[in-house]
């Protein structure tokens, strides 16, 4: 039985593991892979001491930082939790506590063609991706915070840039509206189609629009499938926690990064959260609390 | 006027500068330097993606990052904060919200010698120091866990250690307590002794001991004494918070690092704390709450 198995190998759970490994815990890290969303992001240039960092570069560093250590890394993705003598993980490993660190994936629009032109023109990164869009024509979904923000980064280069929002509704800060661009409410997109690359978008009403690309900007999904039946998420999906100590509804669960209820998503938050995730755990595993 | 002055050049000041920066929020950074704690540690193993830095190293890494943007710095010691039409900075610097990362200070025993032999046999920093006094005999003050966890850095070096308790009890976690450490209770020490290095230290009872090394572990002082009369602080002089965004009592005012109430002191911590101070500040510049 081990005492602890941190689950996730994205910023969160690296660090978690790092603080694991030095405090010399008896820790089996689980992952699928260290391939977390800032591998997908071109330029990370808020890592502290670390500017204009390659998302994949920083993400290498990570990982290569935990497998310095002294501590036992699996290739497994996790399918199944239960609460059994502990916790026990896809049936066959045993633990004290656990820490689930396994991050989100950004929500899609579900319309066909979306997963075909993917990399073609469909993108969900503007910061990876805005500068391949130089003089095109460009489209972006959802009129969020993050969509806006998009607006910003795609302007630097695209020739033309429109915001599409299915709702009636503009939902960004006012500071991040741009007023120049234009927007189109209540507007439903239903197909994407394109031959190589994207071409066009096909709205619910049947009309259409030439586009070379398409951001979608309507928030991410947490991935938190795993442990939904034994700790409490909110309405979002995200595994809700205990600001003070990130314990989850259920003593000895840990959460952190952007699986959990946290306002923002960003890598050294991630970090931090790891961090204390660890920390809480470690208290959790002396004194049972 | 600015829209925030953040005040403090450590990790947590300088991740929120670096966030300011990015987001052109019309920012003053103060600090009288850039010498936080972390410039006091030889080397930091678990700054993620970063193995074996040199703290100093580390700490540069991050001033030279923040001073990459378009941000105005200004080194200069903050004496006095009031509340006058958003908040005044020493009499000349008017914002709308406040970052507060003055960080903290080891406490000191306060006894005669004490000051004179800092670097001389008297550290508070074994992470920085263990390494001098290899075959040496050296005395730990305070039996809490950052004592102990000097005991156990110390005994990869040292000759001989023993551990020195004014009260009459052990407070540290039961799993660091090493039992085969000399362990003096109700002991106090009243003056350090020596001629160019520490050669002994005396106790109340008029008793002494000879020592090379002094490691003082009994606590940390947070640096928030500029800001006591309008913000709310904990018992141990820490900057209470909103664990959800970091303000503190007085609204518009943010706090993060050690300064604040967080139980626990890393610079991952206080990194990811300096960002989600900022986006907390941001969006109560925006919305005013």
């Amino acid at each position: 039985m081990y005492d602890l198995i941190i689950i996730g190998g994205g910023p969160a759970g690296i660090t978690a593991g790092i603080y694991a490994a030095r405090k010399k815990i008896n820790t089996l890290f689980l992952t699928k892979d260290f391939l977390s969303q800032i591998t997908k992001t071109s330029e990370i240039d808020n890592w502290p001491g670390s500017p204009n960092m390659k998302g994949s570069d920083l993400a290498l560093s990570f990982e290569k930082h935990l497998r310095k250590f002294d501590i036992e890394i699996k290739s497994e993705e996790v399918e199944k939790i239960e609460k059994k003598d502990g916790f026990l993980v896809n049936g066959k490993y045993s633990s004290k506590a656990l820490i689930i660190a396994t991050g989100s994936h950004p929500r899609r629009l579900n319309v066909k063609g979306e997963s075909d032109f993917i990399s073609k023109g469909v993108s969900f990164c503007p910061l990876c991706d805005a500068p391949f869009f130089k003089d095109k024509t460009v489209c972006v979904v959802g009129a969020g915070n993050a969509g806006y923000e998009t607006v910003i980064d795609l302007k630097k280069y695209a020739k033309e840039v429109f915001l599409i929002e299915k709702s009636d509704k503009i939902i960004a800060d006012k500071v991040l509206i741009d007023k120049e661009i234009k927007t189109y409410l209540n507007t439903e997109i239903v197909e994407i189609k394109g031959k190589d690359m994207v071409q066009e978008i096909v709205f619910s009403n049947g009309k259409s629009m030439p586009v070379d690309g398409v951001f979608i900007q309507i928030g991410s999904i947490p991935n938190s499938k795993v442990v939904k039946d034994f700790v409490e998420l909110n309405e979002r999906g995200e595994i809700k926690t205990n600001r003070e100590t990130l314990e989850t509804s259920e003593k000895g669960v840990f959460a952190c990064g952007d699986v959990r209820d946290g306002g923002y998503k960003q890598v050294v938050l991630a970090t931090g959260e790891g961090c204390l995730a660890l920390l809480s755990a470690f208290n959790y595993l002396i004194h049972g609390n």
